[in-house]
C-alpha cells in the first residue's frame, strides 16, 4: 500500500473515478492499476459491501455455503492495500458533469454532497431487480435478490419459520436456482410464471425437463399466471391471486429479472441503447468520450444477430470491467461482442445453452435446421454412464451454427464451451465435422453428443427440410 | 436382411470389400451401405470377434464390466441383418492383386484359399502391439493387449494368482490404464519405462503428476530402465533383468505402443509413410486407385505440423472408416487431418490433452511461450472445487495456440474439446480470448483456466520471452 501511494502521492498520471463496486468497478480498478501503476483510482460505491458473489447467494441459502460474509472477495481496506485504489463505500454518485468532468457524490452517511474530479470516469452501477407492477412496494416480506443486503434479508426471513409457504415470481436463472436452494433445505416453494415453461432462454427440450425436475421436487409451477391482485395485512403480503389462482403466503420472492441502472448516464446526456442499457463501442465506451461502461449497466453486442443484448452474468461484467479499467488507464483492450452462454445446475441436472434458442432463431428471422438427440455421457457398458440430450440449432442460407444445447448428469454442461468457440468462429455444420474430441471409454462417449447432432442437421440441410424427432444413438 | 439381400442379388452396383472388423472395417462397412443400398459390401476378418470395444478392456480387468464379452458391438449374423454386410470371420486376406482387382483370402478353418473379386477395397487390419525384441515369443505369461483375446487371455492370467507379481513393460496410455484397473481389483503392478515420467503425449506436469498417483497406489515404477535379459522355467518367464534392477515375476504386460499393419499394402505395391503405415490422401484414399485405408493401419496429416502420425483411437478408426466407407460407395467425404487429442482417467484423476506438448513443438522447431497455471474446478467456495492444472502451449512467431494440457478432477478433460478445436481453427491466443465461457458458480471459476493461461502467454508474448513457473490464480 505504501509504494502505491507514494507513487500516487508524487505525480498521479491520471484520476479514474469508477462508480459502482461488485463486480465489473473491481475488476476495473485492478486492470486500470496494473495497466498504468501512477493513476490515482477512486471506487464509489453506495452500498456498505463491495466485491462479493451475487450468483453463489443460492448456496447460501441452501446451507452449502455458511455465510454471505463469505461471499466477500475483497473489504474496502483490502481492496486500498493489494490493489492499490481508494474505495470510498456508502457513497452514492448522484449526477456526471460531463463538460467539467466532475461527479456529484453524496456521502449517506453524512448527507453531504461534494463535487469530484475525474480525468477517467467508468460507470459500472449494474442492474436492479424487475418489480411486477402489481405488487406493493411497502411491505416487509416481498423479496428480490441482487445485492448481499437482499441475501441476508431473504436468508433470514426464510429461517424465521420453519415451513414457510413461499411463492417465487419468475421461473427464469434464479428463480430456478431458488427452487432448487430451497429444496436443499426441505422447502417446497410455489413458482408463479408468465410463461408456460421455466427457463425461458434454453431449448425447449431442457425448459420441459425442468418443469418436471421441480415437479418432482415437490414445488407447485403456476404456469401462464398473471398477478391481478394481492391481499396484505399491514405490511405484510399474505396472498397472491393470480388468473391461475390464489396463494397464501408467508414470504415473496420477485425474480423476474432484471433492468440496467440506465439513469445517471442518461441525466448527463450519455447515449442509452434500445434496451435501456448504456450504449458502448468495442472499448466500453460510452458516446462521451472518457466515459465508459462496464457490466449490467451497459448493452452488448451479439455477433449472431448483429444486435445488442443485456446480460447480468458476473464473468461479463468481470471481463467489460477488465476492458473498460484497460482502456481507461491508457491501454487498449476490445471487446468483439458476446456470444451468449448461460449453464445453471439445479436438482443434480447440468443444463447449458449458447448462441440462440430455435425459438429466437426464428423470430431473428433465420431459417432454422434442428436436431435434438439423446447420446449417453460416457460408453453406455461403463460405469456411470448417464442419458445427455444435445440440440444443436443451424441456419439453412449459411449453414452456420447458431445454438446448442446440452442436458444432463455431471459433465454435460462443459460441452457447451466448444459449441460457444463453434459459433464465434462462424462454424458452418460441415466445418464443424472436422473437430477432433476426445474419446475415452470413461468420459465420452465414442463419438460426441454435438458431431451427432450435426450430422442430422447436415443431412437435414441435404434433405432441404427441418428435422426435429428426437433421435436415441 | 431379406430387403438388402434381394436388392444385392438383383443388381449390386458395386462390390466393397473390406479388410478388418474391430473398428475401422465395420464403420466403413455401415456407411459405405447408407450412402449405396444397392452395393454387394463383404467384410473379411481373421479372427473370431469382430466390431468390439478395445478401450474398455481395462475396465472388464478392473471387474467394473462383467465380461469381455459385453464389449462386442456385433456379431457376424447381427451385422449382417441389421447393415446388410456379409461379414467372414475367420478369414485372413493374404495378397493383393492391383491390376486384377482380386485378392486372396484364406479361409483359417478349412486352410483353402479363394480368390475374391472387389471393385473397391478398404484395407482396416489395424495395428499390432510392438514387443520388446529382449523378450521371448515362446513363453506363456508374456502378454500383450490388441484383441479381445489378448484381453481374455489375460483376465484368466490374472484370476489364476491371488497376488500375481505383475511387470508392465512400458507407462504410456495403456500400461497407465491397466496399473489403474489392476489396483482397482487391489493389486499393485510394477512398471518398467525407457522414459524418465510416465504418459508420453502429455505435458510434464501432468507426467510429473501421474507418477506420484502411481506410486501413491502402492506401484513401483522403474524408470530410464531398459531390458538387458530375462530369466524362464520352461515356457514361463519367472524374472526380468533391466539397467534399473531384476524383477521377479508371474506375468508380464507389453504395453510399449502400437505398430501399423503395413505388410499387406506394402506386398501389394501400396505406398507407405515414414512411420510405416499406409499413406492416404484427404479422401482415405491410397496410393492405388480405388483402394482405400482407415485406421490404425494408416498415417494421418497432423495440421500443426504439416506431417503425418499415427494414432490407434478408436474414434478415428471411426472416422476414418466412414471416410473411406462414404468415398468407397461412390459419396464424397474428406477429413482435414486431424488434431491430436488424447485423455485418461486413471486414479480419480482425469488428464487430457491436444495439440503438440512443449517438448513436441520445440522438437518441431517452434519457439515456444508456455502457460502453466492451478485453477479450482468451480468457484473455490462451493462444496466440490477440486484443484486443475492447466497447461498452453503457444508458438512466438504467429501467436497461434500449438497444444494445451488439463489434468484434475471430475470435469477437467472434457475442457480440452475447447482448445483442441481453437487449434484446429489456428487461433492466436489473442483471437482466443475473445471465446465466450460458460460461468455458474456450481461448474466454473469465474474465469476459465485456459483465458488465465491465454492471458499469462499474451503477456510473456509481449514481453518477448518465455514464461515458466506456476501461477496460482
Amino acid at each position: 500500500m505504501s509504494l502505491f501511494k507514494q507513487r500516487i502521492m508524487s505525480t498521479p498520471s491520471r484520476r479514474i473515478v469508477i462508480v459502482g463496486g461488485v463486480a465489473a468497478g473491481p475488476s476495473a480498478a485492478a486492470r486500470a492499476r496494473r495497466v498504468d501503476p501512477n493513476a490515482e483510482i477512486i471506487v464509489f460505491h453506495q452500498d456498505t459491501d463491495m466485491s462479493y458473489g451475487v450468483c453463489e447467494m443460492p448456496a447460501v441459502l441452501s446451507g452449502e455455503i455458511a455465510t454471505m460474509e463469505r461471499l466477500v472477495f475483497f473489504d474496502a481496506e483490502t481492496f486500498r492495500r493489494e490493489k492499490g485504489v481508494e474505495v470510498r463505500l456508502g457513497h452514492r454518485v448522484e449526477d456526471i458533469h460531463v463538460a467539467r468532468k466532475r461527479i456529484v457524490v453524496r456521502d449517506l452517511a453524512t448527507n453531504s454532497e461534494t463535487l469530484e474530479r475525474y480525468d477517467r470516469l467508468i460507470l459500472a452501477v449494474g442492474s436492479r431487480a424487475r418489480v411486477d407492477p402489481a405488487l406493493p412496494l411497502d411491505v416487509c416480506n416481498l423479496h428480490v435478490l441482487r445485492s448481499l443486503d437482499d441475501g441476508r434479508r431473504l436468508q433470514t426471513a426464510i429461517e424465521s419459520f420453519s415451513q414457510p409457504r413461499i411463492v417465487i415470481l419468475g421461473a427464469g436463472y434464479i428463480g430456478v436456482e431458488i427452487a432448487d436452494a430451497l429444496h436443499r433445505r426441505g422447502l417446497t416453494p410455489t413458482l408463479v410464471m408468465s410463461d408456460s415453461l421455466p427457463l425461458p432462454g434454453f431449448d425447449t427440450s431442457v425448459r420441459a425437463h425442468i418443469l418436471t425436475l421441480l415437479q418432482a421436487a415437490g414445488c407447485t409451477v403456476v404456469p401462464d399466471a398473471t398477478i391481478t391482485g394481492v391481499r396484505r395485512d399491514g405490511d405484510r403480503l399474505t396472498g397472491i391471486t393470480t388468473t391461475q389462482g390464489h396463494f397464501e403466503v408467508d414470504l415473496v420472492l420477485c425474480a423476474l429479472g432484471f433492468e440496467p441502472r440506465g439513469e445517471l448516464a442518461e441525466r448527463a446526456g450519455i447515449r442509452l441503447g434500445p434496451l435501456g442499457g448504456i450504449q458502448v463501442d468495442q472499448r466500453q465506451m460510452t458516446s462521451s468520450d472518457g466515459i465508459y461502461a462496464a457490466g449490467d449497466c451497459c448493452e452488448l453486442l451479439n455477433p449472431i444477430t448483429r444486435k445488442t443484448m443485456r446480460s447480468a452474468f458476473a464473468s461479463l461484467a468481470q471481463r467489460t470491467g477488465r476492458i473498460a479499467g484497460e482502456n481507461a488507464a491508457g491501454g487498449r483492450a476490445e471487446l468483439h461482442g458476446v456470444i451468449p452462454v448461460s449453464a445453471i445446475s439445479v436438482f443434480g441436472t447440468e443444463c447449458a445453452h449458447t448462441g440462440l434458442t430455435e425459438d429466437e432463431a426464428r423470430a431473428h428471422g433465420f431459417r432454422t435446421h434442428v436436431a435434438r438427440i439423446q447420446s449417453p455421457s460416457r460408453v453406455s457398458i461403463m460405469p456411470g454412464a448417464l442419458p445427455l440430450t444435445a440440440t444443436l440449432v443451424a441456419d439453412e442460407r449459411t449453414e452456420r451454427i447458431l445454438g446448442a444445447d446440452i442436458m444432463g448428469g455431471e459433465f454435460a454442461a462443459l460441452r457447451i464451451n466448444t459449441m460457444s468457440l463453434a459459433i464465434r468462429q462462424q462454424l458452418t455444420v460441415s466445418t464443424f465435422l472436422d473437430s477432433d474430441f476426445l474419446y475415452t471409454p470413461r468420459l465420452s462417449p465414442l463419438t460426441d453428443p454435438f458431431t451427432v447432432c450435426a450430422r442430422q442437421v447436415l443431412h437435414s440441410l441435404a434433405a432441404g427440410k427441418a428435422s426435429h424427432p428426437i433421435t436415441k444413438i
